[in-house]
């Protein structure tokens, strides 16, 4: 078999995954939603490994997604609190709950409702901004733009452009 | 400093998460939705190693996310399709796109642009199927249920009811 030349596509998801794309990464950012912010407590709600979850939370606060203030100064202690760009992560966790609670929860059902303001349950659908319709795969067609390009000789370290 | 026990909270983002969390599951996810259905394919346009594809794309099939067919006999060559289950996921693929495109993209804006089908630029965004308002974190709050304790014993491989 010849090998093939990897041209990995220049890629808002693959960016994303880069960051949040782990699953200590996620649920991290999970428990802070659910107010959560001590790292103690966030090890034993997600049963992280204490030095995977240090890391993660390093890259986390590295990339703007959370914020850490102190708490205590001795010993020095911090509590994390969403960006804006963390709280925008919020459709994600979201979309990948609705999808565990289809498809992975008992028979007693999904294991946290999450209720809307109204006090109703919150029932999560994508749907497109313009024209209002949900959004279906087989609806949509994806087109490279310039940034596809330009970006490669970046990602790549290259100074062509 | 005294060690917590682990008390995971029972979550559906976290069994999400055991089956899609890591960045080349999800890619592979991604290039089945942009219709590269062959492993050699895959390996070139996500940049995985080909060992840790060829394990991911195992754990999607066996969780039912997707489907593989033979393309060829001899040799023995499979394509791989989404399943329901797969098709399901478009909503975690495309928040984490808009995620990446708002934070990650570079000055040439994002490069990859989907359109929906009249033709316009698909402008995702979660709303509440209930009441047809945007999803803001903080109007929502979450509730345990019962499948959080009924499942934690069954999690714990207990016979416990």
């Amino acid at each position: 078999m010849t090998a093939v030349p990897a041209e990995p596509r220049i890629c808002s998801i693959a960016r994303t995954l880069d960051i949040v794309g782990e699953k200590w990464a996620l649920l991290a950012v999970r428990e802070v939603f659910l107010g959560d912010r001590r790292f103690d407590e966030m090890v034993k709600r997600t049963g992280a490994p204490r030095d995977t979850l240090a890391a993660r939370l390093r890259t986390l606060v590295n990339a703007g997604v959370l914020e850490r203030r102190p708490y205590s100064e001795h010993p020095a202690r911090f509590e994390y609190f969403l960006t804006e760009a963390g709280l925008d992560l919020y459709p994600v966790i979201t979309t990948l709950r609705t999808w565990g609670d289809k498809y992975l929860a008992g028979g007693d059902g999904p294991p946290l409702v999450v209720e809307h303001r109204c006090d109703h349950e919150l029932a999560p659908r994508l749907v497109c901004e313009t024209c209002g319709e949900p959004v279906n795969p087989r609806d949509t067609r994806a087109r490279r733009t310039s940034g596809a390009y330009s970006l490669t000789a970046t990602d790549r370290g290259s100074k062509a452009t």
